[in-house]
């Protein structure tokens, strides 16, 4: 059922879980005219390599603050003194143009969308086991060993809001995982819902 | 999220919206062995060429009515001095099994399967337009002038009803509604429930 506006689609999962990669794939193959990735906005300093517009919206703390005010972000929170946001126009505009839009938010933002835009999807991305998340998070090389075990206490905590998500997708086989991903964008747009029962109404 | 028990699927849709073909794309496409297509029952007499046990179950009406008494249907309706009904077990078997189960069944019996079956998912299988929805019945051949116009007005008073589906597609192209009746399979297996959330507290 082809619709006029958008669909905000909400993706968290613990570190390690692999949701970043499903989520470029998804918007590699469903192709970045039909869907965007939401860029957040942050206060704190670029690090080497990140790009204004691209990484982040670099915003000064002023800025931040004064947007905060105006209601221009449809969740934000401080971090270790950083500030972080969703820009709300950035997000609508898109939907307003037809374009389906994924945040990649954790939990705590997630719930935040969730109150000002129920009608999102929320997918929550889980490893298959912890011992895979384990390994995964050791692979990585880059964390000490009691870095990797405060994310896999923090993930164990995490998967307990896995019951405030409508879908949850386990990234054991990354194929999988994407197609199982790509087939819940495609079933949201086959939805019934008041623009579904208008068309019906109006076209037949 | 692999779960133990198969999910119930009801699909509906008006005359020549093509729902046969799709759930017959659907099982083949994903094996028999996981999805299983319910069998109605039935006290009318079989026609020529129908096997008792694969295009219905052909009960006596004692038998039918013996079976509605203890509570042997999902559903059941008289039509034309003819009883029609979905077999409880035939459908509970399966489910228990870990299949998943379709009943291709009208509006009445899919609004009676809601009440006793609220976790069922329901899908509605809609024409691309009435202008195409006519010219597939008339280029049947089957149905005189005056069938094909009730046919259609019967249609138009069913789509009405897709407001009470979780799902509407259009069956314009048929290879993209079967995908798209595929990916909603797909996309409910990866719904959080009862059954998710117990198995991410037993297994993490």
């Amino acid at each position: 059922m082809r619709e006029g506006r958008g669909k905000l689609f909400v993706i968290s999962g613990p570190s390690g879980a692999g949701k970043g990669t499903i989520v470029k794939r998804v918007v590699a193959d469903r192709g970045a005219e039909r869907t965007a990735l939401s860029i957040s906005a942050t206060t704190r300093a670029p690090r080497t390599g990140e790009v204004d517009g691209e990484s982040y919206f670099f915003l000064t703390r002023e800025d931040f603050l004064r947007r905060v005010d105006e209601g221009g972000f449809l969740e934000h929170a401080e971090v270790y003194g950083n500030f972080y946001g969703t820009p709300r126009s950035y997000v609508e505009d898109r939907l307003d143009q037809g374009m389906d839009v994924i945040l990649e938010i954790d939990i705590q933002g997630a719930m935040n969308v969730k109150r000002s835009c129920p009608d999102g999807v929320f997918i929550f991305i889980v490893p298959p086991s912890m011992e895979v998340l384990r390994s995964r998070l050791t692979g990585r090389g880059t964390d000490a060993q009691d870095v990797v075990e405060l994310r896999l206490s923090k993930a164990r905590e995490e998967l307990t809001h896995v019951k405030d998500y409508d879908y949850c997708v386990v990234n054991g086989d990354l194929e999988e995982a994407v197609a199982e991903t790509e087939a819940i964008f495609t079933a949201e747009h086959a939805r019934v819902d008041e623009e579904v029962r208008k068309l019906i109404q109006e076209n037949y």
